[in-house]
């Protein structure tokens, strides 16, 4: 919590027994809690002890919040563009990370280049945001053609989507990398999570609003 | 001149009187011949000898028409679009060289993404072409953006243009194999004229008319 | 079918029911569908909800033709030239896609370079082809040999057929983009469809019959 | 100006003809104007046509700000940490954006971790920044470091200072991508631009003020 | 035994019936063995049969120390210094390793740089030590920010815990081997055997006690 | 001298004074001397001082064989066989250095696989000799195409010959270790002395003559 | 049989039923026969139809030598030299291999340079040979030392074996195409059977007695 | 000077000038200063102001060690070991750092393993050192055989010495850091200065003497 953000809990190479503990621990200092990266069969072992906990399936994400606290807790929204459906994993962990949050979000899925004229009719939607998180793999093109779209800070997630000379994601992640347009940052390969946070930053920042979650944390 | 084109010289690390003999010699069995990858300077020594070649500064490149030859042997054009003003030269040799095959062609330049409704303003001149030849460098999302939008056939050129993590177009050569449009294929990093021998190759077989140049070089 | 094609299911990482309910809508505005990546269990599951698509069990694909449609749409034919036995699954995918977009294809099996007397045998039947798709993994030296012996262009496909410094298919891969032989382009790594649909594109182009099937789908 | 800010000259590749032409006009439709990657003697050429030019040696960068356009257009500041005196040249391209979009900057420089202690003396300042830039290069790790100490949102930019096993930069940037501290995303190797520009995008946003400069050029 | 060390036998890729054979005969002629990279089930299976063996789980390491011989050799200690909760097996690995050669050992887990105020808090412990072991995955910082604090020789091992853009260990072992803090020797991705072997090299080196144990193999 | 064969100075790094006194002190125990990798203006620099030896150009290589040594010491002939004209200096390298060892020569240069009919009137030149040197760059495919139509063992040398996606002699590389054709083996990239060297070995080996040159170099 | 070897199958992905078909027939036109990359359970279906064949388990290969066929066709041996017993399957691969085509073996296993003075021991018996095989995976250093102590010539295959930053057998392909040892070349990582035929290829030449099995496939 | 050790300039991309400052401040606080990587040029204008600096040419670093401060301040020595001439300047930059710091040297040059036998004549005078530095390029063999046949700690430098498949020192580097030898670690390509500092730092803990130079440089 020191960022003045919930802790989060990285369930990848965790135990049930472990994300248990680490969860019960923090629901005792934090309103608000994420475990992510963590597949069905020990979200529901978890659930079975902890049962206050909601599973969102696509994200692989747990979150709580407590009864007190207000789900959002900003103005605003982050958008979320999301290029093809195999893309939506990454997408879906970005969006539930920025509602952990306390942010409001737009889901903008399925915009790919392939089918180019779908993302113009979402344009005004992806501008008003306060930042935008771009989530593509293959060629991940889908962040340069919005960076030259729109004017908001865009965090662009490449995916590891793709096969042969896709290299796991190297390719979306160079795109990324190598834009020619403005205004786009990159996080690791399928980092949704990293997105999320991020874009959530920024809307917290830009927000008349201020979130009240407790957080006990201090840094030294 | 084995599959009905022109005989092309490669210029690059062959001295000026190797490529003086060499056009020397294509010039009295075929009627039309091109060299490429010839700097400005070689180029006036080798016009100073044969100052019946065209040179082309941008595309580094000589050309010659037989006098008895007309300029252009096929019905249709080939499309040549370029991304930035770096990729110039790249697609200059992709022009030259479809050119010097006796195809017409559109240059269409300029039209990157971070722009990218340049590139609306031209689709139509895109789309009526027989093959298109798409260049770009940095994240190459324009081949992407393009083959989403026009159902010719595309051929790629990803270019050395960009730094840091472009690796001399590699970022854009993965950008354009992975690329999540169809109809798009791709030649070597910088390769304008692998693009423009392909694109005219497409434009010959599409044609009505013949073309009529003099080819005696048989392959066994 | 924005590019006057019919509309094709990329089956990867899809649910049989995703994919049930898009052949399905896929049916009722086009004449031809095609479905790629679907393995036999899956494909089974299908069928038994779908009788009447035809599965392709080497290439993993679907296909639908509607009983007025005719099989064959487009003069001349695709060539399909593969190097080895364990290249045939990106051969027929090739095949079947060009199929599927109306073209009559010629198969050219088993003629890799170790044996090259079998390619020599075949080269009339490659080089009377409207276009060519070449398709070897190991080194990929196929491509240029065919490219270096015939005068149509050809579509190379690498495939990741290969062990130790093959690095799953690179080793094809980099032959290809740097063949020596003119008139070759290149699509990713094992990439069977994207070859024969770029293919059928060119025998589409080069084609005096037109393509008959409904295609509603518009751009903007 | 599509994004509300100033345009922006890339001069690497450019000739000091096609720059001043560029520059010339821009001023007539922009208050502010930025040109970067441009070396000391391009920028004297430049400068005798255009003398109203600031040229920022470090940073390679020139500058104007029209006489009626206040210098400093938003609240807050943009912070800029930099590892090593090598890593400097970037620093200041992140610097100079950043100011030339009307940030106001604190520099923050040599703090790399081989002398943690300097770092630690400027958290405070680091931390009430609206946006930091982190720059760093050999091995990278002042991200991580500032990014587990801070709370603001970091842009990383890697750069190709190092040797051997560096890579030109992509030890760097594989640390920044990989980093295990939240609140990070990253750039291109060596893109100081980059960096300045997406930090200034994160201060405007958050600040109270809003820029004043015009800006005439819309989107389509 | 060689080096004056035990015979350590790798375990990885050999059979439970060779590890016992290997095992059964070095202990006719050494005083300690040590067996790494064993997982639960072999080493279940090899106790069977040699119940004299320690079994370590999460190094995944087997270790005897003959009863006449003493537990520790040497002065002063080896520091372990582990990033996070998934380099913990590299960490045991490394502590069992240098302890099976007679070192003391102080583990100093879960001090990763995105919480960096919990290093801070062991310094000293590291300091003393004779030799210090850091182990880090992600990005690696871990190594070059110990190492701008301590003025021990340390033995930095990059572990493979990650993933996307961090190459199963890739971005780790470059940061390490880039680190600009002096001081810093590097070993294979996840060898943490190869690191407590070294820092015990060192520890034995700068004790005062000389470490007793039989050691019959000699080179020529 | 230790392998029966001659010393070989490999003149890149070293100095003319350097070069000067190790072929002076090699003339005085050996009867065949070859330095490789010496530039023309070295070479003429060495030549005012040691005159006996010769110069070969395009190799960058000297030799010198004693006046009472024959020039050739062995039955058979390794043949040299070169895709480009490029590839000249490495296959004069390789032929030099076969030449320098007392063995026959065939050169068969510029039959790549562009022009694949110029190798087939070289096959029998190429199968009767007791080994054969395959030189290529580019995608090196001439090595495999040799291979599939010779018994002869093949050393196949890739050069660094290409552009783009060639990667300074990868693709030819990694072409030639992944050959699908039987009998061939690979050196380093340029190494045309390393293939000159084990042709000649070889030639050595199956040959009824047997070299008379003295070697007093012995290996303990 | 073109090359004057028997027929070779390469089992990996090829079914039961075919490589039985396969032997068969060529079973009737050779005296020799060769499978490898079978494994145990594909082998014993195979032989319970064709019971004539031996199976090699840790080469993973099958042979047959027709009844009236000689076991040795040549004088002379082939020398197999293996690093570690994780080498092993590569080791006895290039020793099938080599004694399906006649060649007599000597096997030198277990001779790695961490324990070198091994290697000494054995170094009459391979100085003998009419050609090494030299089989190493991690640093694959054995090689070098191998190929600075003896004067046969060398083949060398890296193998997979390793971990982190060997890169699947990248550090060992490497080691070996850039050893500074004279008389080495290399194939393919793993390649085991392309070590075992060339080294026969040359013991085949190097030989007085001639090979005598039928062989009546010819070129063209 | 923070870890008691002398204050190193890093001498690469600073000016005369900033590194005569930096010099002049560090004589005042220190009584040993080292520079690294200065070339000749730059010495030359160094020593006409601070003319009691010491140039050594091959290691192009500057040194000076003030007047009452002994040369050696530790018992025992650093071994370093060479394999080739080219290694040379790597070599000399490791001797003269750990000079430097008051250690003793034992220089063992051109040692490489393609004549091993001049190793083996060495081996004792290796084995009594308090640490070893074993540098090499091409592949980096020479680390292996040295950590196989003493029990030192052994600092390994890859070098960036070789060609082609060696890309700048990758073959070496991944060759150290996969051996199969114990008691290895390994610092950056070309690092000589890293090795002469660590194998110093072994030294100066292992000696029973202390070093006297003064240290004023505290760490907080
Ligand atoms: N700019 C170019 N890039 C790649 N290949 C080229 C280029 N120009 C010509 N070529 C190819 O090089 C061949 C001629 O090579 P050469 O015989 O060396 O002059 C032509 O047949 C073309 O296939
Ligand atoms: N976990 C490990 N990682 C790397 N090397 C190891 C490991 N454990 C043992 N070794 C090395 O492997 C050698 C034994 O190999 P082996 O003879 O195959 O059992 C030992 O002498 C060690 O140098
Ligand atoms: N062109 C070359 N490429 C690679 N290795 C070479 C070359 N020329 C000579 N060599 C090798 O370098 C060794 C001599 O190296 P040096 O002692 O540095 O002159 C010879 O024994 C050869 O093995
Ligand atoms: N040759 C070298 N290679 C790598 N690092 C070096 C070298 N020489 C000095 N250094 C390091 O660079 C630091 C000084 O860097 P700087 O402050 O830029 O002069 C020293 O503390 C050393 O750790
Ligand atoms: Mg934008
Ligand atoms: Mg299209
Ligand atoms: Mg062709
Ligand atoms: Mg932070
Ligand atoms: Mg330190
Ligand atoms: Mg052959
Ligand atoms: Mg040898
Ligand atoms: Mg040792």
């Amino acid at each position: 919590g020191r960022t003045g953000f919930p802790e989060v809990v990285f369930g990848e190479g965790k135990t049930v027994h472990q994300i248990i503990n680490i969860i019960n621990s923090l629901m005792k200092t934090n309103r608000r809690v994420l475990a992510t990266r963590i597949d069905e069969l020990k979200a529901h072992q978890i659930q079975a002890i902890l049962p206050m906990l909601t599973y969102h399936p696509v994200a692989k994400a747990l979150t709580w919040v407590h009864s007190e606290e207000p789900e959002v807790l900003y103005d605003g929204y982050v958008a979320i563009v999301c290029a093809g459906t195999s893309d939506l994993p990454v997408g879906e962990e970005a969006a539930i990370t920025a509602e952990a949050f306390g942010c409001k979000t737009e889901r903008i899925y399925d915009v790919g280049v392939a089918g180019i004229h779908r993302l113009f009719h979402q344009l005004e939607r992806i501008e008003n945001a306060s930042a935008t998180v771009v989530i593509a793999g293959m060629e991940g093109a889908l962040a340069s053609v919005v960076g030259g779209l729109i004017s908001n800070p865009i965090v662009a997630v490449p995916t590891s989507i793709g096969y042969g000379a896709n290299f796991q994601g190297l390719s979306a992640l160079l795109s990324m990398l190598n834009t020619c347009s403005p205004g786009i940052s990159v996080v690791n390969i399928d980092n949704g999570f990293g997105a999320g946070y991020y874009a959530a930053l920024i809307n917290q920042k830009t927000s008349n609003k201020k979130g009240t979650y407790r957080n006990e944390d201090s840094i030294f």
